[in-house]
C-alpha cells in the first residue's frame, strides 16, 4: 500500500513513520531540491546526522546504498532506490531567514528552515536552527583538484524523477520543496515535489 | 599582552573572549588535531556553523583568510594567521562516546564531544549533541575525482605549529585537544595542546 501527497512549491511536509516503512521524494516537473530531514520520534534531540554520516560511509556525497547514522551513530534510514542521476547533497547549510536577507529577498521569503520549525512544531518539539540537511537532488560540487572549491551547481533531475528512502527506526521525516529562487541552482524555479509513503 | 595555557592530551580547554582577542590553537609535538567551537557569548544556540561557513566560503578546506560564520550567517570568527601546512576540516564529527564503543575503546574513553559538554556547563548551558567542529590541524580530504571519497589522512603538523583566530563578537570559545588513539590520524598520539590568548 502507498499513498501519495504532493508537496506544493516553496513548502513543507512530515510524518511520523515506523521502521520498515519507505518514502520517494518525487520531483515532479525537474530541476528542484528537496531538504531531506529525520528525528528519532522517541527522542528528537537525536536525528539523522550528515557529519556522522559522512564518516561511516567514508564519503560526501550521499547516494544509493548509503545508510545514514544519528548523531548517537545509529543507523536511522536507508538509501535504497533512485532514479535521478543521483547528484545529492549533505555539506551546505538548509536556506534560512537570514540567506533571503543576505541575497536580497526580504525578511518575508520562505526558506526550509522555516519550513522545518514549522513542521516540528506540528509534532511537539522546537528547532532552533537546521541541522545540516540531505539536499536530495542538489547537484553541489567539491573540487578537490581546486582545493576544495564548492560549488552550488544546478539540479539535473528530469520530471518524475525519485529518491526512496527506508526507515531503520520509528521516525519523524521532514521535507522542504526548497523556494530558493535567487541563487540560480533550480533551472525551473521552485516547482511542487511530492511524496510517496509505502509500508 | 598574552597569555599561553597548556591543554593537556586527551582533555578540552574554554574561555570566554571579548569581539576584537585573538587566540592560538598550539600543536605542540606536532601532529596533533584540536577541535574547535565558538559560540556567541549573548545566546548560545547562535554558534560557528561549518555547513553556513561552507557556502559563505564556496569552499571546504578552511584555511588563513577564512570568515567564519554563524547559523544566523553573522561572522564570529577569522582565521588570521596559520605557520602549519595548512590542513583542517570541517566535515568530520567530533569523536563521541559511541564512536569509542564502536571501535571498541569501551565505554570510558574520553572524546571532544565530553570535552566540549563539560566545558559548556562551566558556562552555564548544555550541549546535547556537539555540532559540527572546526578541525583544527585535521588532515581529512575529499577526493572528487573519486565520486567524493572522504579519507582521514594523517595530521602533517610540526612541533609549535599554530593557527589563530580573532574574535568578531564576543564569543565562548572551546578546544579539545582530541583523544583519538585508535583511528591513526594522529601519528604523535594524543598529545599535549597549548592556547594563547591576546588582545
Amino acid at each position: 500500500m502507498s499513498e501519495r501527497t504532493e508537496i506544493p512549491a516553496r513548502t513543507g511536509w512530515s510524518a511520523k513513520l515506523k521502521e520498515g516503512q519507505s518514502f520517494s521524494v518525487i520531483d515532479v516537473e525537474g530541476g528542484q531540491a528537496a531538504d531531506l530531514f529525520v528525528f528519532n520520534a522517541e527522542n528528537t534531540d537525536e536525528f539523522l546526522s550528515a557529519q556522522h554520516s559522512r564518516v561511516a560511509e567514508g564519503r560526501v556525497y550521499p547516494e544509493k546504498g548509503w545508510t545514514f547514522v544519528t548523531n548517537e551513530r545509529r543507523p536511522i534510514l536507508e538509501f535504497t532506490d533512485d532514479t535521478s542521476p543521483g547528484r545529492h547533497d549533505c555539506l551546505a547549510a538548509a536556506c534560512d531567514r537570514w540567506r533571503y536577507i543576505q541575497l536580497g529577498g526580504g525578511e518575508d521569503h520562505g526558506s526550509c528552515e522555516q519550513n522545518l520549525q514549522a513542521e516540528a512544531k506540528k509534532h511537539g518539539f522546537e528547532v532552533a536552527h537546521a541541522q545540516q540537511p540531505i539536499n536530495v537532488f542538489a547537484n553541489f560540487r567539491v573540487y578537490s583538484e581546486d582545493d576544495g572549491r564548492f560549488d552550488l551547481e544546478e539540479c539535473v533531475t528530469k520530471p518524475g524523477d525519485a529518491a526512496t528512502f527506508k526507515l531503520l527506526m520509528d521516525g519523524i521525516v521532514v521535507l522542504s520543496a526548497c523556494p530558493q529562487d535567487i541563487v540560480g541552482f533550480q533551472p525551473g524555479g521552485p516547482t511542487d515535489m511530492a511524496v510517496e509513503v509505502s509500508d
